[in-house]
């Protein structure tokens, strides 16, 4: 028997990614989020979900495209400043000392100390509530060598990502691997 | 100096959920995605993307209803097994033994076993390319006590979910925490 829980933005875990973008005099921006998500595999799409209250929000509506910079958990204080700093009194990059560099994709910068980085045109913009959806087409995608294994594919263990619990606020690390997908469940078919 | 992948839905780390629905018969289906998150704050709103080939998809679109149920790892053999099977010519709760329970919130059934639960129904559905995107008003949550703490919120460690790497389809579970939100990042507040 399970106990109710007053609806909210409870559910877990969350991504912590860093979203970036250009204002209208060309300084980039940078704000971490954790509503967001792959939304389509063809094309490939990630949405990322603002307030209109924020800097980053004008910026996509006017440049139309942004960037999805993957922390590594060494860089979280980084990544929480990014998310409680504003674009509009500050320059983040700045203030951490951290890179920006313009995509040569789209018209946006990511973070160069970030290991693994989306490249994304807004192909849709949804009104939903508090939050705007942004859709994003991956028009390109950056990464590190270093985190590359011998496929050329980003490996977690290497890009380090962590994540986010909205019911306490916590960030959390990656542990160990728990099971091979599309493998161990095939215990189960007949 | 990165260097460029081929856009693909690369990004990391995504979560490993289980969406519950009723088909036309009444039969309880799950089917785990890895494309969804939180979309909105207010209303409190949850995201899942689905390709129309899937049996939940014309489930969804019958009922207007769903569940995420957020499996822990211990779990990981059910969750995958519910993301490679369909629930077109299976049961998959039965082959499984695990057991279905109707929402009393929306008209849908979720993962006993599971120890969260999103309950939600659906207010916008977009059609994004080879993925639906369902947006589902969270109208409702059901948690176990025993992953709650002393001000009733779901605790990451207790849940214990885990989440997955498309780039390598392994199943990751969570490690430590690594700092808390709203709070490492004021370090760098002027």
């Amino acid at each position: 028997m399970k106990k109710s829980i007053k609806p909210n933005t409870l559910a877990m875990p969350t991504p912590v990614w860093c979203v970036g973008s250009y204002d209208k005099d060309d300084k980039p921006n940078v704000m971490t989020i954790a509503w967001g998500g792959i939304c389509c595999s063809v094309p490939p799409m990630i949405t990322v979900s603002l307030r209109k209250a924020t800097y980053t929000y004008g910026s996509i509506m006017e440049r139309g495209a942004y960037t999805v910079s993957i922390p590594s958990a060494e860089y979280v204080t980084e990544a929480d400043f990014f998310g409680i700093a504003t674009g509009k009194n500050s320059d983040k990059f700045a203030v951490t000392g951290l890179t920006p560099v313009r995509s040569d994709v789209v018209d946006a910068p990511y973070v160069e100390e970030f290991p693994l980085v989306f490249e994304c045109k807004v192909v849709e913009t949804f009104e939903l509530g508090l939050h705007t959806q942004f859709v994003g087409e991956i028009l390109g995608i950056k990464a590190d060598e270093s985190v590359l294994n011998e496929k050329g594919m980003p490996v977690m263990d290497k890009v380090n990502p962590f994540v986010f619990t909205p019911a306490t606020r916590e960030y959390v690390g990656m542990g160990k691997t728990v099971g091979q997908g599309f493998k161990v469940g095939k215990k189960f078919m007949k």
